[in-house]
């Protein structure tokens, strides 16, 4: 099923530890889109570029099944731009440049055959251009999830509530369900998130995995433990594209679905920061990620 | 089989967001024998306290089959006193008092019973008097587990490696795996920690659950998501007594009961924390402890 996806498509320049790139394609949906490409050949995007954006990148993602049909195009202008630097401890990074160019004015016009997409990923963005896609919707999707992040909580809370109220699921990491809910403890944090709308949540804790919140069920989807991390950029991301392009396959929302999608999403991720940017997940097929989903099942199976 | 622990016996005082307490029994081989006393009723205790010690609280370790021969009381002198505030993140503390005492020239002295133990858990001690512990046994043990801190690293790291090329199993946590290793990617740490001496790794990372690593194999243990935690002192050394006391008892030390072992130490330490010091785990029983097991099998549980 049709699976719409609205972020940042862009260039970024990173530097972690392990190395340094200078302008590398990048952005939320990008990732999202890539990432769901495996499980998914109906995505429908929904972004903004300048002209000074690479052909050859949007012709990938064409052939990956992403429809580039709701991608503005905007002559003369640049391409929004992030430069980032990671710590020695790399769940933290420093944002160093951000040049938002294109995206300043963003107004993101659904296409028709978008507006009756049965999946929609929200990427991480200004919560009014979220609020924008989910306004053009023609039929409510069977299922809504939104990536958001602590920016938007720290400046515009109350509008960020009024998206978080009509979505599915919400993604963010464990200090945002800290600062969203007011709540020290995850459990707590997740019941309280639920009195704001969501039915799920996904709390995403870097190399610490993720944790899938539903009712009184919780799940555990562990990180790999990796030998090489070199750039962990894009990896909630990618892990998102994962995790709605299975469920956009599976075309059931169930716990055990979502369950599985969390581990499909985890490996992507796994993939994503062996290499900068997009390296890793681009050149993947259906094997290598059935093989690292295996290895998830080994890591956490026990019998007692 | 008989398993042998050192660590102190002690007073704590803490205070964390969710409360305060000024004078409880605490301990590292407090915490390790009452959680290994709900495996194991071989328990041979090596430490020393001052003669301000509550005879009630030795007198319950001794009914949990913790034999106390071992156990130096000092005349006119006063317990090992420790006293840390959490921060709001409870994965740091603050270390406000430490009050060696009776510690300060401790000198283990084995009594010939235990000297034949089969198994050993060196609690986080001076790696002097870890030493001087396995010294005294008469025949090497089937396993020897240690713990350490970074303390230990930062001040005796030459004589703390002797004693880690002792040992089966070291269990430290993700920031000592790297100060141990100098190696930032745990799984890259885990393989230079081998090259050191032990042959199984655990890293314990608090509220993330904590991973074994033999050979290439790596298990992930989770924590179990608690909707109260209010005091994380000793749920490491109550990790660790469940762990050694579930080894002791199962006999073998393949790697697929040290993954049981480390389910056992995960559900007994998320007991720990629901409370302040030994509160929450002194009255706990065998079907509270299994209930919790199966908690932790359902919380990974998934099939593709």
């Amino acid at each position: 099923m049709s699976l719409l996806t609205v972020g940042t498509v862009a260039f970024d320049a990173i530097e972690t530890p392990f190395g340094k790139v200078d302008k590398i394609v990048g952005g939320a949906a990008t990732y999202i889109s890539i990432a769901a490409s495996y499980f998914n050949n109906d995505i429908n995007l929904v972004s903004v570029v300048g002209d000074d954006f690479p052909n050859a990148d949007l012709n990938d993602l064409k052939k990956r099944g992403v429809d580039l049909s709701g991608l503005q195009i905007k002559k003369g202008e640049k391409s929004f731009f992030w430069s980032g630097k990671y710590h020695d401890n790399m769940n933290k990074r420093d944002t160093l440049v951000t040049d938002l160019n294109v995206l300043a004015d963003f107004d993101p016009v659904l296409p028709e055959a978008y507006k009756k997409s049965d999946y929609v990923m929200l990427g991480n963005l200004t919560p009014a251009v979220q609020k924008r896609v989910l306004d053009q919707m023609k039929k409510r999707p069977k299922l809504v999830a939104m990536d958001t992040m602590n920016f938007w909580m720290d400046i515009a809370m109350d509008e960020l509530k009024t998206v978080i109220k009509r979505v599915d699921i919400l993604t963010i990491n464990d200090e945002e369900a800290r600062q969203l809910s007011g709540k020290y403890s995850l459990v707590a944090a997740a019941k309280e998130i639920f009195t704001m709308g969501p039915k799920f949540l996904v709390i995403k804790k870097g190399e610490h995995g993720a944790l899938l919140f539903y009712k009184d069920e919780i799940f555990y989807a562990p990180a790999m433990p990796l030998e090489t991390v070199y750039d962990p950029t894009g990896a909630g991301d990618t892990f998102a594209g994962g995790f709605m392009g299975y469920m956009a396959q599976s075309g059931r929302a169930s716990f055990a679905n979502m369950k599985r999608a969390m581990i499909y999403g985890s490996a992507l991720a796994s993939f994503c920061v062996e290499q900068f940017g997009t390296e890793a997940i681009k050149p993947l097929d259906k094997k290598q990620i059935d093989e690292r989903v295996k290895q998830f099942a080994k890591l956490v199976q026990f019998s007692m």
